[in-house]
């Protein structure tokens, strides 16, 4: 693959996406969305060829599971592309204008970041996803999907570029990766002439890899240890629902919860509690300490093992969780700045006071007060459509939509203004 | 130097200057600017060996004045100090607050990015402009100046970190690589565990060095080849005033005009009056094309050569420029597109819509309609600061005031909310 000649075409044609109106990006995702549609037979074939593969290759359950898709998955990918249209556009927005004395007239416009490089895991569904979300914000992006889902991915990336040419649009804006050699990926991180952003989606390797090789600004994001604090105050029923619920809901997921901390004046009562439900929901306890550990273990004795310092570096993404005692908010606090709790975290607690400070001095993206870590996510959060969950601190801080893929620049109006 | 403990004690600081309130953090700049005050005496001494060591190793004269003090400098750059106490400090802002149909409340709240790592030429008055800024938001700062201010600067240090003891700030808030070894500059841009962010100031050489090695995200800027197309109805004696402006108030500024693109159709008359300014002002014209040479030459022949392709990639710095005649408004975006429009640019016009079109289509940070290039500049803006110009399109573009020293997190408020 000449990668350099792939970043050039995309960039070339991020040109031209710049110029689009409102209206002609929302058609070109509906003639896209009924290209999909017009040809789903010969994409679920595609699809079936990567399914063989991974029966072939004994792909772990959950793996098969993401890769595969049927009509009605199939379906609901295009549809939410359809639903990508309707959301409003952020480019072309005008903020903090202002008038100097001087009469120079002044404002920032929003617009499209240019080319768009995304390196994701072997899910069909982020191939057309992040085409909408790029096209609605005229950027063009350049994809690289896992190797298990290729075919299906080629397979959509051709009629996506069908679909854009149908609509008249370069079909250059979506750009795939089709050689699944990992050295395309490191050309793609040097790209800075042409690429303008990066987003790798996976794992804490790769972000690692992005981050140390790429020279083209990579949003970091994903990773992160979860905590949820249970204050001395917190209401205790209502804790264990919300631990359940961040845990058990969607234990895969990157903002499920990862380590419990328990203030000490409340654990005699309160981890009884917890390993009843957790029982009951087969979550496996990683207990930290001797007191935690007889508390879990005297109610739930199969699902608890004793922790190490390392487990609370560990993001589990599976049913498992540490469960540790701590003396005070302080301790609660310093516990979480050495373990990455960089993502979504929690306090429960009626504490006002520990409240205010707990948000304040958490480095999450998204620091909650008695609400589930759950709720981290584009949609949830009502921005209509998620990039990604960024952990890093520039640029865009948590769940990413449709405005964080733009930039701004300034615009400058004068009548032949100098400077004296 | 031990640049991972460095880190440590930056990040540690950077915890507790994020807890401390504005009316603390502008005591403090107060208390330093009076420290710096009362120490004048010793800060001259320090910096008359710099200019002795220019001295003896024949550094050039710009940047021999760029690195002297004198009092009336020193209370300048302690008075700008005081002037950053009285800027509104922007962190703790809410903003994009909403309630969702669950009742969840969320909100961005604008916080310190934590520590900032800045690595810039030899002029002392940084090193006080970004220990200001930084306090201001509420980050520690690791900094790195050019080696012939090495001991100017760390006399300067010495009475920061003592006035921030004096206000009971922890002194590691600033910290400061006293060792000119390029190894530590490469040290730093991989503290990715500390440092949250790289500001290089200097040229295109620290620039490309911070992209390549940075595991950290890096703020690119002040590079970039100015451009001033005037149109075919531009005012010609005006374009003539915004053109001198553009280049001759100061050359050696990063927003200063490297390239006049003329419209065919006014070069006739145009020429000869930009040529005839551009002899008073002693300006170097590099003329692309026969036709220009000529116009250029008959009026101010002893000033004018025949430029190259590669002239127009030069970032001048100087009392030259590129003059070239174009055919067009296309003909002149491609030109830009082709050589780096990347900081300042202005257009030169009566044409509505080609003002339109240009201040939607270049590329640059700022993108100037009949006025001069000049204006790029954090005070000029308005933002009362300035900590660097972006030309990047990730987390800020242009001129960078305090608010882009910070980040933020979302704050999500329920009352035990689950998600369903």
């Amino acid at each position: 693959m000449d990668m350099e000649n792939l970043g050039k075409l995309a960039k070339a044609a991020s040109v031209s996406l710049a110029r689009l109106s409102t209206k002609e990006k929302n058609n070109a995702l509906n003639i896209i969305a009924d290209t999909l549609t017009a040809n789903s037979a010969d994409i679920l074939k595609a699809n079936e060829i990567d399914l063989e593969n991974a029966r072939n290759n004994d792909v772990a359950p959950a793996m098969y599971d993401r890769l595969r898709l049927d009509e009605k998955r199939l379906n609901g990918i295009i549809s939410d592309m359809r639903s990508v249209s309707k959301l409003p556009d952020p480019v072309g927005e005008e903020f903090d204008s202002k008038v100097l004395e001087n009469g120079l007239r002044l404002c920032k416009r929003r617009e499209p970041l240019g080319v768009v490089g995304v390196i994701y895991e072997a899910r069909p569904n982020v191939t057309v996803d992040i085409t909408s979300l790029c096209l609605k914000t005229g950027n063009a992006c350049i994809l690289r999907g896992g190797k298990e889902t290729i075919n299906s991915n080629i397979a959509l990336v051709k009629y996506i570029k069908l679909g854009l040419e149908l609509a008249g649009i370069d079909p250059n804006a979506v750009q795939y990766i089709e050689d699944s050699d990992r050295k395309y990926v490191s050309e793609l991180l040097h790209l800075d002439q042409y690429v303008d952003m990066i987003i790798p989606r996976g794992g804490a390797n790769l972000h690692r890899l992005c981050q140390k090789e790429s020279t083209i600004p990579v949003i970091i994001g994903g990773f992160g240890i979860g905590h949820i604090f249970v204050d001395e105050t917190a209401k205790l029923e209502e804790s264990v629902k919300v631990i359940q619920n961040s845990k058990v809901q969607r234990p895969s997921a990157c903002n499920s919860v990862d380590t419990i901390l328990v203030h000490e004046k409340i654990a005699n009562e309160f981890l009884p509690m917890l390993a009843k439900q957790m029982l009951q929901d087969k979550v496996k306890m990683v207990a930290h300490g001797d007191v935690a550990y007889k508390l879990l273990a005297d109610v739930a004795a199969d699902l608890v093992v004793k922790g190490e310092e390392k487990d609370f570096d560990t993001e589990w993404l599976s049913l498992t969780m540490n469960v540790a005692i701590v003396s005070s908010l302080d301790d609660t606090l310093n516990h979480m700045r050495k373990h990455v709790a960089s993502h979504s975290d929690a306090i429960l607690t009626n504490d006002y006071n520990n409240a205010c400070r707990f948000v304040n001095e958490v480095g999450s993206a998204c620091a909650y007060i008695n609400a589930s870590t759950r709720f981290s996510d584009g949609g949830q959060f009502g921005l209509g459509a998620e990039v990604a969950i960024s952990t890093q601190k520039l640029h865009a801080r948590g769940p990413m939509g449709l405005k964080e893929l733009t930039t701004y620049k300034w615009i400058c109006v004068g009548d032949y203004a100098t400077r004296s």
